[in-house]
């Protein structure tokens, strides 16, 4: 069956998601859904949706709904469109913290619509569906949070959908990818944002290479990461509590001038660091 | 004036030091020094040194020898070679760390024979004169650090030939260089290192392309680094204690759930990321 498919939020995610599907065939059309008529109107233009709405009528049409919106605003956005869409329809959306988001939304936000949460791993700090990639889910993991009471049917189509874009799709509860999602790309942000602000006007010139990756991230939106650092506040928070524990393990080795043990904290940080290599550069 | 180069530790630096020197045609020869006559002999067929020395008498024929060992290492090596190096001969290094070597080996180690730290802002996660960039200096800032009684005319010739790689030249003081290479290139380090470190065996799949960014450098290799942090162990020290103030603002704005706070804190980074990619790109 070649779904319609909703988008919310025509952004670097939402337009890379419908540029996916329509390369790959598996949508018949895309409706956008958001608040600026002329953006939206600017994506169809651009071949990236077909339909637009800036209200959530058109949710009627759709089959799957996928709100890519920013994490503050999803589950008032699936909330609005599961009051339009049909019974037996799927929601899910791509959200980068899923407890607070799956709380708020529940399984079946109303009758007959089916809710489970989603988080393709994939993104890039640029936005705007201009920067849209339909190449941009290939060989990514997407976490499914399906919920214990969720329609087991629902979330098997959701996955077929990401797995239809490239992704790889591994289930785990909301809380479980909150913890994970933190060490992995939240508490990064953090220390990546801590890194950059600590850099002094005038001294831009004596930073290099390892100053530009290290702080990349640094460059995302603010209000849209204050949202997802947010929406998963207690993971963070015991995130950067281990973070500032191994950085305070660094400085009293270094007061301490103790040569082997700060060897031994790099050379175990450059171990987990090539652990990933090898898992990322074979996915 | 075609130099005679010495070049001791002959392998990402020293070696992209040699190729810059031979095919800018600045020097005539380059003699590499180095522990292993196995990876000399390689250096030589490879075509990166021209002459190859396990000891440092051929450091007699030398006109500047850059030492690009370990910073725990530069030292020993420049006192071994200046006491071969004729008067009038001039004697540098491509250390991150400046104040611990430029107390050790002083304005001049040998009587003639001058020494004026440098340090080259350039370098890569890579290892090994296979991986020598003939443009790795293109563009990119050198910092020297001569001290008040040091060599004026032994200060400008080094600072001729990082500018004829391609190099843009800054002077400072060791102390002054120390303290800003904390914030642009040490503390950077620990947290990427932090930040590797924290995530658990399992988790790999779960990390994209910002935590690929912002872990890079903790690729590097262990024993260099921790040299380098213990070579700069104040300024570093430092510069971990600010940085883990900033996450712990971070942490108090979640726990109080103050998205304006968070939202100030990441703009903030966001604008210091800013001006350091305008400066980076036009360099």
């Amino acid at each position: 069956m070649k779904y319609a498919l909703g988008i919310a939020g025509v952004g670097l995610i939402g337009g890379s998601i419908a540029a996916a599907a329509k390369s790959r065939g598996v949508v018949r059309e895309v409706i956008g859904f958001g608040r600026s008529a002329d953006r939206l109107a600017a994506a169809v233009r651009a071949g990236v949706i077909d339909i637009a709405g800036t209200d959530y009528e058109a949710a009627s049409g759709v089959d799957l709904f996928v709100s890519c919106l920013p994490v503050d605003r999803i589950a008032e956005s699936v909330h609005e469109a599961a009051r339009h869409m049909r019974p037996g329809s799927v929601a899910t959306d791509a959200g980068s913290a899923k407890g607070t988001i799956c709380a708020a939304v529940g399984d079946e936000p109303e009758p007959g619509v089916t809710f489970v949460g989603s988080h393709p791993l994939a993104g890039s700090e640029r936005q705007g569906f201009e920067h849209a990639d339909a190449n941009l889910f290939e060989g990514r993991t997407c976490v499914m949070t399906p919920t214990e009471g969720g329609d087991a049917a629902a979330v098997e189509r959701v996955a077929e959908f990401w797995e239809s874009l490239g992704c790889r799709v591994v289930r785990m509860s909301p809380a479980e990818h909150d913890r994970v999602l933190a060490r992995t790309s939240h508490l990064p942000h953090v220390a990546a944002a801590a890194v950059a602000i600590g850099l002094r006007p005038g001294e831009e010139q004596f930073a290099a290479g390892g100053f530009r990756d290290v702080t990349r991230i640094a460059g995302g939106d603010a209000d849209l990461w204050a949202s997802i650092l947010l929406a998963n506040r207690e993971a963070v928070g015991d995130e950067i509590g281990a973070h500032v524990e191994h950085c305070r393990n660094v400085a009293n080795a270094l007061a301490a001038g103790d040569a082997e043990q700060l060897r031994g904290f790099l050379a175990a940080a450059q171990a987990r660091r090539e652990a990933f290599v090898r898992t990322f550069e074979n996915s």
